[in-house]
């Protein structure tokens, strides 16, 4: 893990500092090397327990927000990009974790996860999850999922956050964006499960993230790069790993410590600093 | 080249009924068995070259039009999806074909093609096509379409068309939908390059269009389908080969007898019919 991770993803550079300091600390008050080895392990294990449960509050809290908005009338189909389960996290998933809450209450009628180009994070990963776990699922191609939503076959969109900004602008796959723009056209809600460290209040809105471009070897090759060439010889290629969905297209950010809304649905900015004083009951500043 | 080629290319049905006849007649009419032979390639040969002279206008009749809506001011960025080239039509395009024309006229600032997931034709064909061209050309994840947008890279879209019924909705390969709506939320022109004989006047609106399902193996396995195994295994697929774009979306249809446009942009329909009528002069009852 790098503090130096993606620039992004403020939530692993966050546990990497943490354990930096740790680390820092326990080398110059124990006496035996060893030690600093001990506190080390003893930490990370205090962090994958608290990823763990955080991970199951998210979950808990989508599956009721969605429930409780769809008056508890049927059971919910829900579209994801990505993977956001246990390979990604701790162990039980952000976006996915609501999936596994909606599954486990009984309400789950169908799992749509795309594959997610170029890197198929959604078919190798997400797929293997939802099969693992026994969840009704279906894989569909990214660009498949307008027409998806035309058909009535959606009834939420849940995805994680890379980054979220003190407005609610949401960093996260490519491809993120697109479906965003979509279910807003469809009027089908559109949620970004996230825990509260993923949220960075630092930048003000999505304009003042930098998106990593990755390399273009993920189209031209199968594999995510490393497998046969596929594309054609000599074409240019843009390839940036994350967008920004701007938070006038996201309908409820869900954290460990409940669901964060706007006001109106269609409003700019979600009051992200608000909710987290009142909910942790420290001040941000 | 079937009669019953897939449901939507109306074009390819066409073109395989005027060749039955044309076999038939000369079956009925010759005395010796060559000379229905020889019938056959004489009539294929003619309708070669009608299909690139209509390809040549659809580009000329294209960019024309989009340098006047661009008040000539500047050079072009175009985005398109799957293949629409030579390698799809009979040499020269209907979308690409605009953007050979565009980029013969000098005014074309870069093509940008979308994989064109499951089948790979952006990245496969049209990325061969434009590197061979020597157009400047970059190609991007199908779901990185809406960033590109968002960054004001592309100045219009151009696509093809499988079928195209009475109103103007239109049926093409899949991710189409998702391309046109986020356009639209950009302001950003969507058009539709099709020859005359994509239109099926038969058809009032995209909802009589029966949508052809493809093998799952083309989402599973790379190389659309042949190749090593990628997805999880045991996942299901909805792997449609189409979609259904809405005329509302759409600002033009770009034919050989010129541009069909709407009296206002977001009118629901084109008229079609008419335009139909005035261009060749024919009533198409």
């Amino acid at each position: 893990m790098s503090i130096f991770s993606r620039p992004t993803a403020v939530n692993l550079s966050d546990a990497a500092i943490k354990l930096k300091e740790i680390i820092s600390k326990a080398a110059s008050t124990v006496t035996v090397p060893e030690s600093v080895f001990q506190a080390y392990i003893e930490a990370a294990e205090i962090m994958l327990d608290d990823d763990v449960a955080t991970n199951k509050a998210i979950g808990s809290h989508g599956a009721n927000f969605l429930q409780h908005q769809q008056n508890n009338s049927k059971r919910l189909s829900v579209l994801t990009h990505c993977n956001t389960g246990s390979l990604a996290t701790a162990g039980y998933g952000t976006a996915l974790g609501v999936i596994r809450a909606l599954h486990a209450q009984g309400v789950m009628e169908r799992a749509y996860c795309t594959e997610t180009r170029p890197f198929n994070q959604g078919s190798r990963l997400t797929a293997f999850e939802l099969v693992h776990e026994k969840i009704p699922a279906t894989l569909i191609a990214d660009s498949a999922a307008a027409a998806l939503m035309k058909e009535g076959r959606v009834d939420a969109v849940i995805v994680g956050a890379d980054r979220v900004t003190a407005n609610g602008d949401t960093a996260n796959k490519i491809g993120t964006y697109s479906l965003a723009l979509c279910a807003m056209h469809h009027h089908i809600p559109f949620y970004v499960a996230a825990p509260l460290t993923s949220i960075d209040l630092s930048l003000s809105s999505g304009q003042e993230i930098v998106i990593e471009e990755r390399s273009a070897k993920e189209l031209l090759h199968t594999r995510g790069g490393l497998g046969e060439q596929v594309a054609a010889s000599g074409i240019s290629v843009w390839n940036p790993a994350f967008d920004v969905t701007p938070a006038n297209l996201i309908a409820g950010i869900i954290t460990e410590k409940g669901v964060i809304t706007k006001n109106d649905m269609k409003d700019d900015a979600f009051d992200i600093k608000d909710f987290i004083e009142k909910a942790t009951g420290k001040s941000t500043v």
